[in-house]
């Protein structure tokens, strides 16, 4: 992996992000697909910094591919944040940046796609940060090689196929629209279609030409008899357009007065993001596609996007974002970029062909990290209980990442809001305040060791840090029962400042005693899958609302009960009260709602009131962001 | 050029156009780029087959080429089409095939990309048709790299800044927007930043620093006061999706009841589409994204992009759609595909960018040729009076693209509906029929040689066709003063089906005697140009709706009226109304509304009532489309 490692000039203070990441100048992509031993059949180039691929190809190799183990796998969670981040991607760059330019290691880190919303809103890109970055990082923040845009035409078009269908079922008999949907070919014959056959099987009908049907069979085949009132599928957009969040449709004439209301979230949060993350193949993704439920009959049946005819099509939509993009790292080791960020309001991994494809390049010796989004809490306990569930994987190691910063509001701090100056307390030393707040680390780090890996914390050190502060964390880690903790500076030095991360995390992958544990089995009822969570959280109970209670009764009769739960909590606090810093015990935690993404697998409680589309601020980031026209560079992107 | 040609093997009959783009192996698209003497810095592969640019780079290298003549520039417009579309690409793409393939020419075929929205409704792809196809048609007709995705995000982020803005405004005091607007930086100092000096540069303001102004201009500066009612930007979507035409946004609790009515079109519809399709360079796109009017202040005056902020972002999302995308027929000659289609409700004609590189590529003596959506009456009449305005570029001959199916229907036949079978008489032998529907081609011709361009007429062959039938088209187009009519078989024979047609168009270009003339001059009232285009339908006068007089007004005095005239017709008939065929005469135009694409650059006539976003059928186009997942190809797309 040696030839290609770019040796950076760090400068003091740390320059703007976009300055580090406009001074160096890329490899071109290939030099980096060479390096993994990646040919050029493997993958498709995207202008001269980004490739596609290795996906599907790639993984219908992977057979071949078997007889090679995997590396050592991974996983980048963290403490609960404060609304800055406390550099979670950046420590995942900079831990890689470690191992394989200065640790000599074959390593690819597996980075999750930013959304553009967040880009032009509050929070700015996401490619991690100073010398510990993904570049060109204009390309990763923006549109990329278009998965999101893919994932935001397949969500719309079946939310469209959706309101359509109601409408045309609503003026026609059914005789008329099995004629419709088998019209005649030029002979005059009347057929069904792959996808209508999908639909026949389901519903046990095997006549294989539509006049047989009987009038009861015709009514059944033709009529979806969708209830609007059940329709849970959304339309998404990857902006943050807060007046989307909740809309009424359908106020055209030609509408014939079917006004429905519904609303909008932002891509990412799509069903089809989540089941990009947790697919295994093409042909996997084809069928978890056509699962996805969209709503119920009037009769209560789950009505799927095969029964609306459209799976195939959303596949086809589909079809190159299976396959992750390559990129790289700022001291050029490789970054495989693919599925979504939003731990909190989706399951917020990377994907499961990325983490795949990369144990294999990397191999047995080699190390493939991984981010988890958000708290640990949320994103690693999703990593673990659907992600890994999936995919088959097991990790050797977890890092959890914490900022002094992060640990001082949990002991106390005052309020940390993004876009206002931090608190004089955030910039001074005050040990007492940050070992109050390592309650909030030590819960992260039993709870994840309970999955049977190692943990070593990193500690993502500022420039306002003392000595004092940082020891103190590390002596708190280790008695929480961290396997290490290391204090890392790589935000300002890259991968030279990571070094004993790398040390500590290889050690810690060398160690494992125990296999993984889930936190919980799968065959208990939905309410015993939450309630696990919710214990893990310090929750004393869990309250359930009217509607989820119907709703999990809903689903258990359906015979969803099988499935693992993604949980949307706000990714502040353990519990659903963002306020509730440290590690909050006893309190009782409310399930307003719950979802089903049958497609993705999961069932998914809205815990208290979650925003599923950001808003912007009086002065959003774009207000920074243009072009240099003599150049064609990007300015201003944070 | 002659290296790369691919010799096609055609089957009779006809197979279906997915199985003849399937059949070929493309080249790899570096070929393409080699014929075309493009070395690898002025482009980037986009996957094997598709590459990006030579855009803003080689515009920008443009000068260098300044002394290299333009090659001959030939339009491609047809007659008033059935709904089944009378081949206008294919023929582009077939003449292009004849005259690089067959006659030894260099040659670029400068084509639209198509909306995904129809691929999955009602029409299906755009790639052409039979053995004259862009391939790989998959890829043209899903995505392709990403430029429409591009405008759908910038139109939305400019849609979610004017909702925000407006609520933002409504809950802050001047003072409040000012200190949000240019927060303090670590030295507590507050300034404007660049695109705030292009709003005080407007409005007359030249303080360099926020603490200066005065309350009056603090309020001038800070509060757009954007009039809701006023607001002609709606947000876009590539999707067919009827139920968005009309809605009602904002019904979310924290949008505290600010509901307003608006809606969704189709992207190709948005303005910035315009914008791509009519900017010179990367400089000049940010100006017109900047200068994009989205609607007043309660003070009547226009609010921009600019204003609000967001001219540089939308130019950001934009920088790599500038680029056209480099493809290749199927007899392996070169396609530049560029901007967006739907003549009726856009301007539907490819770039300026592309069709400016593709006339320097070919030189003098070689050959461009570029579509303009449906009829002539639109498609071409836009060529010319907005796309070569701006260009400056001449055209020397123009195609009017005629099927016998077309001309029957204008001479009194029986309704062409899409998915129905076509009445008998359309596969029949019907000379006088034909021949009373050449009034519609005869008027195209006369419309079009008025231009100054030598006119040919391309009959685009159909297996049902007779010979007396075609001759009766011929003699009708040279007396009505075609320089050429010739009959094609391009879809059944590829380039070899064109050579006449190629000879008649290289003819046609040598020819020349007249210079270019508009329809109308830019200096005349807004009525008097849209007076001038309802002429030229055959209109015997012009009526407006109350509110079409009230924004011609407020554009006049808003100082817009020096802009061409982009209407928004049915291509279904030269009149406001679908069922009038032939050539009518003696009817009034009604103006419904008048819009401004301001950064686009022309005035937006409503005639009649034209949807914006299409709708799906009860068995939409989805239904067949899937893939295999074996091979991982596309099926069922047509």
């Amino acid at each position: 992996m040696g030839k290609t490692i770019r040796k950076l000039e760090v400068a003091s203070p740390v320059p703007a992000d976009i300055d580090i990441a406009n001074s160096v100048e890329p490899l071109h992509i290939s030099q980096i697909a060479d390096d993994l031993n990646l040919s050029s059949q493997h993958y498709d180039l995207y202008g001269k910094y980004k490739a596609k691929g290795p996906g599907s190809v790639l993984l219908s190799a992977l057979d071949e591919l078997q007889g090679t183990g995997d590396g050592y796998y991974v996983v980048v969670g963290g403490i609960t944040p404060t609304p800055l981040g406390e550099g979670k991607s950046t420590t995942t760059v900079g831990l890689c940046q470690a191992l394989g330019a200065f640790l000599d290691k074959k390593v690819v880190t597996c980075v999750r796609q930013p959304s553009q919303g967040p880009t032009f809103g509050i929070k700015g890109g996401a490619a991690g940060g100073g010398y510990s970055q993904v570049i060109p990082m204009d390309e990763f923040n923006l549109h990329l090689t278009g998965d999101i845009h893919a994932i935001t035409a397949a969500n719309n078009l079946l939310a469209a196929a959706i309101d359509t269908r109601i409408f045309h079922e609503s003026t026609q008999s059914d005789k008329a629209l099995l004629n419709r949907l088998c019209p005649p070919n030029k002979e005059g014959q009347r057929s069904f279609n792959a996808i209508m056959l999908r639909r026949l099987g389901k519903l046990g009908i095997s006549k294989p030409k539509p006049e047989e049907l009987t009038p009861e069979e015709v009514k059944k085949f033709a009529r979806l008899d969708i209830d609007p009132d059940s329709i849970t599928w959304r339309r998404v957009m990857d902006v943050n357009d807060r007046f989307l969040r909740k809309i009424s449709i359908g106020h055209g004439p030609e509408e014939k007065g079917m006004v429905r209301e519904t609303g909008f979230d932002i891509s990412v949060a799509s069903e089809i993001m989540a089941v990009l993350a947790l697919t295994t193949s093409l042909s996997d993704m084809r069928d978890r596609l056509g699962k996805m439920v969209i709503g119920n009959s009037r009769a209560g049946d789950p009505v799927t996007a095969d029964d609306l005819g459209v799976g195939g099509a959303l596949t086809v939509l589909m079809k190159d974002a299976i396959n992750p993009t390559l990129m790289q790292t700022l001291e050029g080791t490789p970054v495989l970029v693919h599925a979504g960020p939003f731990a909190n309001i989706a399951h917020g991994n990377s994907s499961i062909v990325a983490d795949k494809i990369a144990l294999k390049l990397v191999g047995p010796g080699g190390f493939v990290a991984t981010e988890a989004g958000f708290g640990a809490d949320i994103g690693t306990e999703k990593f673990m209980n659907i992600k890994c569930r999936y995919s088959g994987l097991t990790p050797q190691c977890a890092v959890i990442v914490a900022t002094i910063r992060a640990l001082k509001m949990h002991g106390g701090g005052p309020a940390v809001v993004a876009g206002k100056p931090l608190d004089r307390a955030y910039v001074t030393e005050n040990v007492s305040l940050v070992e109050a707040g390592c309650v909030n680390l030590a819960r992260h780090i039993s709870n994840t060791k309970a999955y049977g890996v190692n943990v070593v914390v990193a500690v993502n050190k500022f420039s306002t840090d003392s000595d004092a502060e940082l020891n103190a964390v590390r002596s708190a880690a280790l008695s929480a029962g961290a396997f290490d903790a290391v204090i890392c500076s790589h935000h300002a030095h890259g991968g030279k400042g990571a070094v004993d991360l790398g040390v500590a995390v290889q050690k810690a992958c060398e160690n494992v005693t125990q296999p993984l544990k889930f936190l919980y089995p799968l065959d208990v009822s939905i309410k015993e899958k939450i309630e696990a969570i919710a214990k893990s959280y310090g929750a004393s109970g869990v309250e359930y609302s009217e509607q989820a209670e119907k709703q999990i009764e809903m689903y258990s009769k359906q015979g969803f009960s099988g499935l693992p739960i993604c949980m949307a909590k706000t990714q502040y606090s353990f519990s659903d009260n963002a306020s509730q810093k440290g590690a909050p015990s006893g309190f009782v935690l409310p399930i307003r709602d719950v979802r089903a993404s049958i497609g993705a697998g999961f069932i998914y409680p809205l815990v208290g009131t979650m925003s599923t589309m950001p808003g912007l601020p009086t002065r959003p980031c774009f207000y920074d962001i243009d072009i240099d026209t003599a150049t064609g560079r990007v300015i201003g992107l944070s």
